[in-house]
């Protein structure tokens, strides 16, 4: 033979999308999604609320625009996370005849846009799509990267995908009829992103995220803005370097996903992902208090700000040989490496990479610290600050009390 | 706000991989096999027959290097190529305690390798791994791209993923056991290179087909070495520049692949896609010439060629107007423009754009062409020149006499 038997193929792919502010689109100016989808065969994808409220009326603009597009609304559950559902979603395209330069239109929460974005990335080996995020955690966090993901029993997320869309709009008026609760969950990761990385972002979000929760029908535009915008572009600066996760274990955005994931298992997915990355940066704040990394100063900002943006900062299944575990798995799905992030101030993060650095008896007078301080009358204990605004604190219970967050420690 | 809000997010990946010969493979000789693996938990998938023959020798020869390898028989049928049997798969990886560093090796056919390569596509959003394919077809088309597929109901191949495995070990010994019709379907996709691309490879067929079909199982290694990885070079080199298929319409790689769906499909994939691939094929060479783009030598050398390796060249399947409207859908299929690749010679070919060169009325000659030729006692009538060989024409059958493609036009 002429050659020497070898052959490396290069396989790059170029890709880039863009994330913007798009005004009035949840109040039916449909301009620029038109002018993205241009004259290309169009499928809306939501769920029966987020229709009701928006995307029916959407996609009567679009056809009066003289957009080709149907709709479908789909169940986004957590139990409907499923690769069947996407295959159903898959189906659907090729009923509406969808071709290779068709376009799919995720409007919705997190599960809806997880679905549009796997089924975009099967069908035909990967259609476009434009993601239309309504929640505010799809709004600063899961709407704006590229990733997708599914359900298998008993594992969360555990199969996914990498596929950018080629569009995000973004609305913060959307978040005019989110429920409290989801304000608050979106507030965490908004949080994550400020004390890791923005100190700014912090202050802007103690200012008003009291606010944000007293009047969210009214909200006012200008802020919501900001704080959607601020949110996005921090996060996208982090994750833009390594949207692939395969350029390093070392990731600020790590922050408050050490302990979550045990945390929302255990409570069998009754505690939410925002209420549980809550109690993780509680806890992560505390250990790095503990280890000398912060002062008493900026761990109570950290915990003053998650209270009063209505987010839990301990549960009983926070426990110190649970979470060590926790750390010693994280070591292996980080490639060897723990790479715990704790805050070193407010806008700053470090990481620890020796696990031997913490034991069980580091970590429990952290999480001591927490359990007692969140008792009455203990400087977090929330009801008393609650009493006085319109914002009851019991509405953010992610499950019934007698297996919640809130109850006691036995 | 201090920005524009506007943000283009750069979503660039690189990859690359590497297809090589691996002699001794299907021996056990797993040297090379174990190098690639190296300390990663792995677990190597293949089909009860490969497995018999090859993979569980494979695996034991693994365990004994000292790799912690796990073996799973899949039946990898057609009817298997399902997203449900890829999502058993990830279940079986996340069973295995496969993390993001494990590896999955694919060894067997093309519904193996494509199997492996869904699984490992989802899982953890994307599990390195390697294929180890044993079909000539896989040897030298679909084993070394980047490209793995799933079928929905009624519709082949219509959901998939591009993902580069990180390694192909190409060795040709595998294909001793091959059975005969399998060797042909794999000599079609090898001709089809040929004819657009290699005149150098159709003459070494043209020597060596009829050797390869006769003697397989004590076929000699230098010369199926050198089918092997001329088809596979050839075909690369034309692959890698548009491996996503997103750079251009206009492929030679797409010759044969413009009529075959039909036949495949409306024969209800009796006739299999090599078989089909190989009518497509004549038909073009057939419309070439009919269209003054090939002489009737190269013509008959073509189909000579075609018929000679075991390979059907006609249908009654192919119908005049039902190529038409094949037309018609595959320039939708490829963004609006027909680019149908016709030969102009043996290793040339020419791209037609415009369909208006081709009704139903000079699709007909061509096809009246065939169907008169491989009737007794045409120029492409098999019988006689398979009477004097060891090579039975009969078993090339992909289908029931009664339905096949060899069953004269009413």
């Amino acid at each position: 033979m002429e050659n020497a038997p070898i052959r490396n193929v290069v396989a790059n792919r170029e890709r880039a999308y863009r994330v913007s502010i798009c005004t009035g689109l949840s109040n039916g100016n449909v301009t620029e999604l038109a002018n993205c989808i241009g004259s290309r065969k169009t499928l809306l994808v939501s769920s029966p609320t987020v229709s009701r409220l928006y995307a029916s009326e959407i996609s009567r603009r679009l056809l009066e625009s003289g957009i080709d597009v149907k709709m479908i609304i789909l169940q986004c559950r957590e139990q409907s996370k499923t690769l069947s559902e996407v295959e159903k979603l898959c189906k659907e395209c090729f009923h509406a005849g969808m071709d290779r330069k068709s376009v799919l239109v995720g409007c919705g929460g997190g599960i809806c846009t997880d679905l549009v974005t796997m089924a975009a990335s099967l069908t035909r080996r990967g259609l476009n799509y434009i993601r239309i995020p309504t929640t505010l955690i799809g709004l600063i966090d899961a709407g704006i990267g590229i990733k997708g993901a599914v359900n298998l029993p008993h594992k969360k997320s555990a199969l996914g995908c990498f596929h950018p869309p080629e569009q995000v709009l973004l609305d913060p008026a959307f978040l005019r009829t989110l429920p409290k609760k989801l304000i608050s969950e979106g507030l965490a990761e908004s949080i994550k992103v400020a004390i890791a990385m923005d100190d700014g972002l912090f202050e802007f979000i103690e200012r008003y995220s009291r606010e944000l929760l007293d009047s969210c029908s009214g909200a006012n535009y200008e802020k919501m803005t900001e704080l959607v915008w601020r949110s996005a572009l921090r996060l996208l600066d982090d994750l833009e370097a390594n949207l692939y996760e395969n350029k390093t274990y070392r990731r600020l955005l790590d922050f408050g996903h050490t302990f979550s994931p045990i945390i929302e298992s255990e409570s069998k997915f009754r505690i939410s992902h925002g209420m549980a990355v809550s109690i993780d940066m509680a806890a992560s704040t505390a250990i790095a208090f503990e280890l000398g990394l912060i002062s008493s100063g900026d761990r109570n900002r950290v915990l003053n700000l998650l209270v009063d943006s209505g987010l839990p900062i301990y549960s009983p299944l926070l426990k110190s040989e649970r979470c060590y575990s926790a750390l010693v798995e994280m070591e292996a799905h980080r490639g060897g490496q723990l790479n715990l992030v704790l805050p070193t101030g407010i806008g700053r993060a470090t990481f620890i990479s020796e696990r031997d650095r913490l034991t069980p008896q580091t970590l429990r007078p952290a999480i001591d610290y927490l359990r007692r301080e969140t008792r009455p009358p203990g400087r977090f204990w929330p009801r008393g600050r609650d009493l006085n605004s319109g914002f009851a604190f019991g509405q953010q219970l992610a499950c019934p009390p007698q297996s919640s967050w809130q109850a006691d420690a036995p």
